[in-house]
């Protein structure tokens, strides 16, 4: 299959992600239905005059009766649940995949729960502080990185298809396997999640009133809805802890070297750090994925 | 004295800060003569050219003798030098302030080193990673918040001139002692600084490739320069230290979470961080420090 054989596509969570992607798909396959389902009615109606999908769906079985394509774009805790009600009703040869932060676990759940249905997990890392339907936009995953998370039983034209299908939104697709998904995304997102957290819930509010810009820019992301959080921390808690660690070891040799009163390691690090990090900001910036 | 009295402030150092602060001095008091100190010839020259000064020095001595006021603008490591070498050429009644973010020592420089000349610490808290006269800009102070921190031996109307020359400026104008600044900079300043090089520097520079947008806000800060933030953390160090260790605490608390699999007290903490560090945005946008 390839996406221009795609009749209809069916979202399961019309929030900021799926919203999103309803939208985008309307924007490159005018002709894909779009199926959406919520559990919420007032999220339903906002979802549909928002023209994010094309029907929306209170019985999550009935949305995904009649889809070529299946997106599940909740917070991961609720996926166990979708895939058992949802196993049943699939039509044969529908690929499913979903939007989570997560994949070792979303992964195991598929092969326990699906019966069979091809699974192939996708993470676009797109998104914002933000929540809700109301802040969908068409162009959330444009110039923004994928990643697929194939398994030694992945079919290659699932891979294909969903390879194609992000692309075609946009996106940046890369592959990996889970458990390196998982890994990797511990140090670069779920870390700086809990450490943003962290700072907040150490400092004392009426201290930070003082605070300037660098303060909330670091602190940015802990605004990120707790509930959608705590499920990206929990299915990956064991990587998540293992980065903390590695954070705190860092930190430990900087409290040495400030214990030390040791200028020149300090400015190393200092310098190190300011380097790598114009290196990647200007390799993002070639790449067109930030703005210039 | 009052800032309708200033007929000339000398600015050492001509930077972003410096340089933005003779834009600003400009636009408040137009008839203000503005001279400008920096040992580097093309900084003196763009600084003249960009118009952050009325005429500028290579000797530090010449800069400062017919002053009103003179700030330093330096890194703070410069400080101690400039403070021996202007202390016999300063005119008698000259104030003398800096833009420092920190306190503690360059206020006991400014005792040991200034020969009775009247110091006041002053750390206006705007700025970027930007760094040199070609980012200054005659707003940047407006609508920030800004720290004086006199001692016991301060005058009254050393006090109430600052007061009134950063709010003349746009600035929130609050007091408190060096030792109670230096505390409260390292946990709402320095430690974020710490933390972000400290993020950059665990991190793979491939797997980084990957990082969104919320890892590159985490680590904006780490792109400020390393030889000012070297001052800064090097004059604040045992709080600095402090702060440090206070977040390792609050980071071992989270690890404790992850691996009891405690998942509502894992919610509990985001979702407090989150309500804390809404109002705080909140906070800033009522009192304008903020875009809204």
């Amino acid at each position: 299959m390839h996406c221009k054989d795609l009749e209809s596509v069916c979202i399961l969570g019309l929030g900021l992600l799926g919203g999103s992607l309803g939208m985008a798909v309307n924007r490159v396959w005018p002709n894909v239905r779009r199926l959406g389902y919520s559990h919420r009615a007032v999220t339903r109606q906002r979802a549909l005059e928002a023209g994010t999908v094309d029907e929306v769906f209170e019985d999550l079985t009935k949305a995904v009766a009649n889809a070529d394509m299946v997106v599940l774009a909740s917070p991961i805790g609720t996926f166990a649940n979708i895939m058992q009600e949802m196993a049943d009703h699939l039509r044969p040869g529908c690929i499913v995949t979903d939007v989570g932060s997560t994949k070792v676990l979303v992964t195991r759940w598929a092969k326990q729960y699906l019966k069979g249905a091809e699974f192939l997990g996708s993470h676009p890392m797109a998104g914002s502080e933000q929540r809700g339907v109301d802040f969908a936009r068409a162009d959330l995953f444009e110039d923004a990185a994928c990643i697929i998370t194939p398994t030694a039983k992945t079919q290659q034209s699932t891979c294909e298809l969903l390879d194609e299908f992000w692309t075609a939104l946009g996106m940046r697709v890369s592959r990996m396997s889970p458990a390196v998904h998982d890994k990797t995304l511990a140090r670069i997102s779920h870390l700086p999640h809990v450490l943003a957290a962290a700072l907040v819930n150490m400092s004392d509010a009426e201290e930070l009133l003082l605070c300037g810009k660098g303060f909330l820019d670091t602190t940015r992301i802990a605004s990120g809805p707790a509930g959608v959080w705590h499920d990206i921390l929990m299915t990956n808690a064991d990587n998540t802890d293992r980065a903390i660690g590695k954070l705190i070891d860092e930190l430990q040799r900087v409290r040495v070297v400030l214990q030390n009163d040791d200028g020149k390691k300090l400015t190393g690090m200092l310098e190190r750090a300011r380097v790598k990090r114009d290196d990647l900001v200007a390799k993002k910036l070639r790449r067109k994925e930030l703005p210039a």
